[in-house]
């Protein structure tokens, strides 16, 4: 193993890179606040999405800018951190130094990689274009982009009097972990509610939304109870549960089950990911989802000088257990890099290896339902759904969007109204298209 | 002129077609809500927008869900009225029929078309690529995409000390009416604010918003003394004040006045106005702007039963003056064109010639700053800056966009802050590029 690393900046300062800048990142660059050292974040986006709620801009209950920060907003009181808005292509980690796409070049004596993960479609990346998943802000308007207009279509359909074509009414979420679960009951809401106030010629009956999960449950990382739960409750909103379904295509027609072919023009994927590309830039190996095996401190084997966390990491934690793949997990980890890099700028003893503390699970299913699980404690319905709504508008990052996004909330479940049913984007009006 | 048309409908209710759900279209439909008549509103977005306050959007200071609201949603309680998402491509108007760019058709009775007007570049298209305006939301946040984009790679350049490259911190609006105006202003309390708080490299000094006017004065449809409260405002802000500047070139370098050369990225066209395609559709004259010259009724020559109203329509009403091209015109034109309506359907007399009022005239130029012209007086600063921030929250369509925009517009205030400086629909990161 190399020697760990002297600073080698002209003031003598350690300077740490952290590529990217979500729950992970952003928890490292905090725990570095009064480090000393100076800290550059780079990302791709300006912004920090607040990943958990991005269903609810694809389902227009909120605004992207309610669930998003600017990231240079956000630490903008550590004046010892920049940020830089660039694309990594690689990095090299026998010169310290991270590779951009304009050709130019980052040093580091310690870099954190927080990438997170895209979508994973086992393998079938052509279904990507009909079937796309919600992880950044502009997925999120794509999606609520396609459910927005397969209902105008339908709408227009019936107005003119042209035959029926049912796939425009027709939604699949493939997926029955939280997002597909949370996604399946956010339309189910949407479309009825929009049939009933706001169309004239399509009705709530319609509607079809079917939610696939190829297991025999719904939420396989709770409790079977509130997976039950879950069922139904979106049973109640009329969404159609097809449980030990294997999507074995997806094409311009729309999704086949099995033998059983769907006709439907909005099709939302939530059932895999891949994590993205950093152990390719790293040369090291990687999972079955491509996700880097790192060290108890979450060091990557052989570079104690770059950390890997997030959804970027597969680690066994001190418990013996998987550390999942969800936001708690990746602050806790950031949180730890950060003591981590402290401890050797001070030369104090290093911290004892992770260990993920798991605080408990939510998913909500819609207006009033959700399920949790809070230790020992299982519960569902209108107190879940509470508790829900507090812990998320608390999470939110920066004081003004816990405001907007509660007011927002408040304003939906008084009025059943969604504010951002916008249809943006668009630059053509393509109708009747198959 | 032919005879007045009769509802040939199956239940004999007439059929109003309404093109384009800006203010004109929207107080046609809410003239007509309980006339009896079959009422459809045909437009490219699913969505009205409050065009008064897009350049709030394209600088960031809200979000588009906060100017915009489905037009289903705001004439959801007229049960008659339909909506219908659709291009239109001509009118057949000796056959009573919208032609849509899918083919079919839809028959009128009548029809009002209130379609509004595109940015004009005096004959040079080609200008359009490098100076967008914002007349729609997919506008003002590519606006918005520019202006904070341009910022990053200043800051990236300084960061990695490359060679200065001030044509990103150059900033530059072309037309002194109120949007030109409003958008200088805008812009330069947004990048100053900006500068001093979250970037690290760049600086305050370093910016340069300029505003570029033809005439000799700011804001020409106002008395003069405001158009000089305005040019002293701006300054204020910094912003540089080029009178008597005529645009001779726009390109990828930047712009031309007169024979100087101003290198920037970020150009802003606030200059002029094209009607749209109506009087094509129509066959018939237009004025200098694409105007189609209507009758004291607001109907086209000729044809009793089709109305222009708005941005496209060119009159010179009962009381002798020109009627401007702003949104308070319009409303007024479309409840006239319903009033007409009305008295056809009922055979009663018809109303008097239109003639617009002038409740007077507003600009904002900043926090705190504006001016207003009401009747005889002319106010500006502070007190002019309430009125204009509690007449367009008045204005705004639909109640939770008042409350929304009210809490943001007092957030900001209060704080500085402003929470939609998010770059989306960025599919790449090019930087360093010209």
């Amino acid at each position: 193993m190399p020697p760990v690393p002297q600073p080698t900046g002209r003031n003598a300062k350690p300077r740490v890179v952290i590529i990217g800048a979500g729950f992970g990142g952003l928890a490292v660059a905090r725990g570095l606040a009064h480090s000393g050292a100076t800290v550059t974040i780079v990302d791709r986006q300006n912004h920090h999405v607040f990943q958990p709620l991005l269903y609810q801009v694809a389902t227009a209950g909120l605004s992207p800018a309610d669930i998003a920060a600017p990231i240079r907003s956000i630490v903008k009181r550590q004046k010892e951190t920049r940020v830089l808005l660039a694309d990594v292509t690689g990095v090299n980690a026998d010169q310290r130094r991270v590779l951009l796409s304009d050709g130019t070049t980052l040093d580091y004596d310690f870099l954190v990689i927080a990438t997170g993960a895209r979508h994973g479609y086992f393998g079938r990346d052509e279904w990507a274009e009909h079937a796309p998943g919600i992880k950044t802000l502009d997925d999120a308007t794509r999606v609520r982009r396609n459910i927005l207009l397969a209902m105008e279509r339908a709408e227009t359909i019936r107005q003119e009097s042209l035959p029926d074509r049912d796939e425009y009414l027709t939604f699949v979420v493939v997926g029955g972990g939280p997002t597909g679960v949370e996604m399946a009951g956010a339309i189910a809401e949407l479309t009825r509610h929009a049939t009933d106030m706001d169309f004239r010629f399509i009705t709530r009956r319609c509607l079809r939304v079917m939610l696939v999960e190829a297991g025999d449950r719904l939420l396989p990382t709770f409790p079977a109870k509130l997976g039950d739960a879950a069922r139904k409750a979106l049973n109640g909103l009329g969404v159609i549960v097809r449980l030990s379904g294997r999507v074995t295509d997806i094409g311009d027609y729309g999704v086949t089950i099995g033998d059983e072919k769907i006709a439907t023009t909005t099709v939302i994927w939530a059932a895999g990911v891949q994590a993205s590309d950093a152990a390719k830039w790293l040369g090291v190996d990687a999972d079955r989802s491509g996700r880097v095996k790192v060290e108890p401190d979450l060091s990557v084997p052989g570079r104690n000088d770059i950390f890997v966390i997030g959804d970027t990491a597969s680690l066994v934690d001190a418990s013996g257990r998987s550390v999942p793949g969800v936001a708690p997990a990746a602050k806790q980890e950031g949180t730890h890099v950060a003591h981590c890099l402290l401890a050797r700028f001070t030369g104090s003893r290093a911290p004892p290896p992770f260990r993920y503390r798991n605080w408990g699970n939510l998913a909500t299913i819609g207006r009033k339902r959700a399920v949790a699980e809070i230790g020992s404690f299982q519960i569902s319905g209108l107190p879940a759904w509470l508790l829900w709504s507090t812990a998320h508008i608390y999470f939110l990052v920066g004081f003004r969007n816990r405001i907007v996004v509660g007011a927002n909330w408040l304003w939906n479940y008084i009025t059943f109204e969604r504010g951002a049913r916008l249809i943006t984007g668009m630059t053509h009006v393509a109708r009747h298209d198959a």
